[in-house]
């Protein structure tokens, strides 16, 4: 056998543990990965916390540069193994890839640009490929089917709650003042919209009777706004959840009736036999 | 031509160009404004930051003055362009078109008001002119009939709010005192709107065993009747749904009637045949 | 005219006044009646206000007696003019009435009683009957309806939010111990409300690396289950709007049909007229 | 009659009380057992309590015995009186019941480990059973499938949510720095938790005005995303509700079936007709 040959063969093998799932390699493949991806991130999360790393700052940057150095291999096997490489490095989860190995390089010039390699928790979002659960494509699919029809709705309901943002903010700024913490009109509206979404951290909060009294109205009108989006995303869930609920039948080829139970063995209408339908 | 004619002519084309959409002019025209608006927005917002006043205030002032002259030109042909002006500058747009540029005079003879010039942020509603989008209007009128449904229901659970805030607040400004912060009952009614709201500022709080048992009954009060307005609403946005479903049907030939049963064979305000509709 | 029919008649249109909202004096009085309740509410609510009771004390006392005077003759003229006085004195609303005035008097034996004076709010329910609205009372009959069907598996939920509670919070206060303010198992149960319900006040916050995470496992569990309640009533709303829509109609003297718009004058499955229907 | 028969009957007594509902003994005794239940939970909480631990130590301490001594007694006879009694003890209950005595005698060995005894807490989930009140059963019943059916789709949100909560999270910790309280990733990511689920405690907020941007648009996102889960589980209540509308069909006189349309002429099954069922 020819170099090339086996070079073919090799790639082709590659191919298959890295981007199918369907075969035990590519099966152990992917949840190598996943495990590595889950432990580099918690490698750079530990980082920065600075007791933890005092004491284990040399273990930490060997497995980080462990890691980062598979997932170099891991890339540039992606890269070799598929047919239309660019078309992949310049994808969604191309650019992911690259960026999750990027910073640690970066780290060799700029000192502390490792921590960019967090960006590896986006590597995560593989993980609904690697479970190849038909149940959770199935409601993932579901989910973004009825948050893309909400769209339309959400969006019209946000741009009116960030106009309400912008003159309520404006309006506590002059009735409040710079004693009370309302600084500027973007802190004004930054407390807007941390009092309309209810987090109410209280690092800001209204003194005077007037801005408490216009504070209350922003809660009650934040609470009761809170239903809209929510109505919206349920309605729609519910028009998907029914949709599915009319898959289609054969009409029985006695009497064309449709309603039937998805088991049913003869026609509810005519009894006649369902099985050739 | 004559001089009136040549004005005729130009009210006419100021008029296409200021209030239609549909044209190139037009669209450019909306595109500026918008820009303009935006922009403008921003630079009152920027002056009440000091850091950034102290050292730009006078370009703020200057581009404060041009987005005003600007605006004050486009009120100006707004008026003459129109053929019923009194009926514009009394319409909600132009009084806000109106507000949007007063301040800024305003502040010649009161130091200071040019703040007020921030209710330029409500000429954005003009956006969905703009956009001139009937998928973001037809969203947005789905949404106010669903919130026009709603209002009955929500008016009558926002006065049985507001009776319990009353009521609660009262209780606890017997319990707690003043010490915790319960200085009057307005101001615990405003610390109950704040748990009721799940806001939770956190500036007064309950320290008596009681005061707090108490406030844990109004948390999940709060947190279960956070469900009323939502489920109003939801289920408000479930039926326009579901009612546009019902697309818009023949009419009767005799009567011009939409309204009549899907499987309808006669027309049910006039009796004729459906048939051959 | 003897005296005894004299009282009779007088009885009567106190009655008709005190208690009917379809005549003129009627509806006067009501109207009076509110503005009265909302005004005492306000005196109440400033005479808590140390700044202004201590300008306007005398003013606030003198009108609390004239209010509570008037709200005394009223409710002797309650009592006089209706058939079953007991029956009235022993309802919700005679017992309120009642309550309304007391603290009043007590305050004459122990001083700082007329702030009860505040559960004179609770009148404010009263609203409903006076505006004898039907779209008000129909929507809150409704909303009645929706919580009461649902009242079965909101107590379910409730309680087992109660038990996760107690045992979330004792956990808490084993973590966390004095230092953080979780002093005791009531107040972590107390600090659990407020995290599962998303007040967070911050009296009260974790500090270890555990409490912190056991926290967030509170508080995506409190921000998931929020889901639950709302989808209960939500869900009964829709059912409830979906009943009102299958008003029973009169089948077609014709052909049994029950199937037509709300309108209709001719039964679109026959054509026959439903004038007579 | 032998000891052995005597114990026998003793024994089949006990089960009938222990584990029964339907007779007035066991009845009585489920009541009795809540009461216990009730005032040993409260009991640790008082204990926890330090201003009343340290008036009524030895009360507490003594009815905490007495309440562990009667446990156990129950948890022997529990044993005893059953006829599977290895499956007793490793299920749920017998797993609780166990739990619920352990702490008391630990106590004797390892100082304050009967604050443990909260776990009692748990056996509170048995008053379901002595209730025994079919509506509630049927209730919770219900609310279980509901969050059953939504499991997947909530699973596929929650960890998106969480894979944001990473990536938020990092970025504060980059804005914001050391000196805000963003001390590393885990505290940011903590404080993203706390954030998005709208609880704000106020312990850590942003103070850079890139970070209140950042934070600003997390709550919007928080708020918009809390839609989601209640969309979900409110649809699949939404579906349960309608289902509970196919109340129970006579079964198939041929073959049992009862999974038929309503208006269905032969069972699906077995074709058989259903004209005399």
């Amino acid at each position: 056998m020819s170099f090339l040959s086996t070079y073919a063969l090799f790639r082709k093998k590659v191919y298959v543990v890295i981007y199918q799932t369907n075969t035990k390699a590519g099966r152990l493949f992917d949840l190598i990965l996943l495990g590595l991806i889950l432990f580099s991130v918690l490698l750079v999360m530990m980082e920065t916390v600075s007791e933890f790393n005092l004491k284990y700052h040399s273990y930490l940057i060997t497995f980080e540069w462990i890691i980062t150095i598979l997932f170099t291999i891991e890339y540039i096997f992606r890269i070799l193994s598929i047919n239309k490489p660019v078309r992949y490095i310049f994808s969604f989860y191309g650019i992911i890839d690259l960026l999750a190995i990027l910073p640690m390089y970066l780290s060799l010039v700029i000192t502390g640009s490792n921590i960019l390699t967090v960006i590896r928790a986006l590597r995560l979002l593989r993980l609904f490929k690697i479970l190849n659960n038909p149940q959770f494509t199935t409601q993932s699919l579901k989910l973004k089917r009825a948050l893309e029809a909400s769209k339309g709705k959400i969006v019209v309901f946000i741009y009116f709650v960030l106009i309400s943002t912008i003159i309520i903010g404006s309006t506590m700024y002059l009735i409040e003042g710079k004693e009370s913490g309302f600084t500027s009109i973007p802190t004004s509206i930054y407390w807007t919209i941390v009092t309309l979404t209810t987090v109410g951290y209280g690092d800001i909060s209204p003194q005077t009777p007037l801005g408490q009294f216009i504070a209350s109205f922003v809660m009650i009108m934040g609470y009761g706004i809170i239903a809209v989006p929510t109505g919206i995303v349920s309605a729609e869930i519910n028009k998907i959840n029914k949709s599915k609920d009319v898959t289609p039948q054969n009409p029985c080829i006695n009497c064309d009736n449709t309603d039937y139970p998805g088991n049913a063995k003869f026609c509810p209408q005519c009894g006649h036999s369902l099985e050739n339908n």
